[in-house]
């Protein structure tokens, strides 16, 4: 499942990179999270999608220290970098073993899931279709938040991942991860699947 | 600086020990990014607190774990939540391990900080004093996040930690852990240190 691709050297500013790298490894706990205490197998596949965007920025942060350090103290310093970067990617490997766990089908005992309340927020993940109401807006402009209650916290296009996607427009194929309970997910489901002509 | 300290058993329920665990490994990887790229050591030292806390909760969820299992069944299932434990102690080690670099010197390199704005959001701690305005209120009737632009994010009260403090009434000697502009956490600071009288 997971494919090993080599990563070429582009130029990234190693801040940017980080934070993209500590971003990307909070949802995957989120993600991972909610995928072990709801058997969700969906969810667990986006984190090990979400290991291999860890991986590829990895190589880039270390192939841009590299070409950064010119003298000892750079690479006194630099090497702080780096070491982040590596915890970083600890974190993301911890958060993939756990959604591995809901892979593998070893569940996790109903004493964890018997006390799930329908009303408590969980995440859920949906791709949209051709003729959905939310394809061609933001989720901005689709106020999703207010009209229905989900909060969208990323929305991945192809390997692509927009972790903060609120001025994003929606495309087909888009798979939104959204935040919500039981019944404000279910209607966005419904919508992101074409099944309505409005929202709320 | 770790205190090592025996966890006494106490029943907890398995899941609430789970989120709360997922909670306070994601408030430590935001806390020791800010230390590490701002290198702050106060933040810093709070992720060491976190830190002991997990571990505490991991031996009150195994403990729990224990005494849940009663057939083979619930030993297969129950391990698998051990192992989502035990894997958020990893996590939590690696953010641990990223607050140890800015504990021990290890400077982050000017590259890292370089590209800072000062518009940028981000975390600091701040500790109540006796006459703070703050003092007596929730943060829900402060409306913080309106007056001033701050999301306090947790408050460690003692060893205690509350990470959705909203409705926790701020105490003297709490610890705030908020988010926000420069100019913003300014603000905090003051009304939280007794220097205003009023807020905004």
């Amino acid at each position: 499942m997971i494919k090993i691709k080599k990563t070429e050297y582009r130029p990234a500013p190693v801040r940017e990179t980080l934070i993209q790298m500590k971003d990307i490894s909070e949802l995957m706990i989120d993600l991972a999270y909610s995928a072990a205490l709801f058997n969700n197998r969906e969810l667990a596949e986006e984190v090990m999608e979400l290991e291999a965007k860890i991986d590829d920025l990895v190589y880039l942060l270390n192939m841009n220290l590299m070409l950064a350090a010119r003298d000892k103290y750079d690479a006194e310093t630099l090497a702080g970098v780096a070491k982040v970067g590596s915890l970083t990617n600890a974190i993301s490997d911890a958060a993939a073993d756990i959604a591995s766990l809901v892979i593998h089908g070893i569940e996790v005992h109903p004493v964890v899931r018997e006390v799930f309340q329908r009303a408590e927020e969980h995440l859920a993940r949906v791709v949209l279709s051709e003729d959905s109401i939310l394809a061609g807006k933001t989720v901005d402009d689709l106020d999703l938040a207010a009209e229905v209650g989900v909060d969208i916290i990323a929305v991945r296009r192809g390997m692509h991942w927009h972790i903060n996607p609120d001025k994003e427009i929606l495309m087909p194929e888009d798979v939104l991860v959204a935040r919500g309970t039981d019944e404000e997910l279910k209607t966005l489901v419904k919508a992101a699947q074409g099944e309505v002509d409005t929202l709320g």
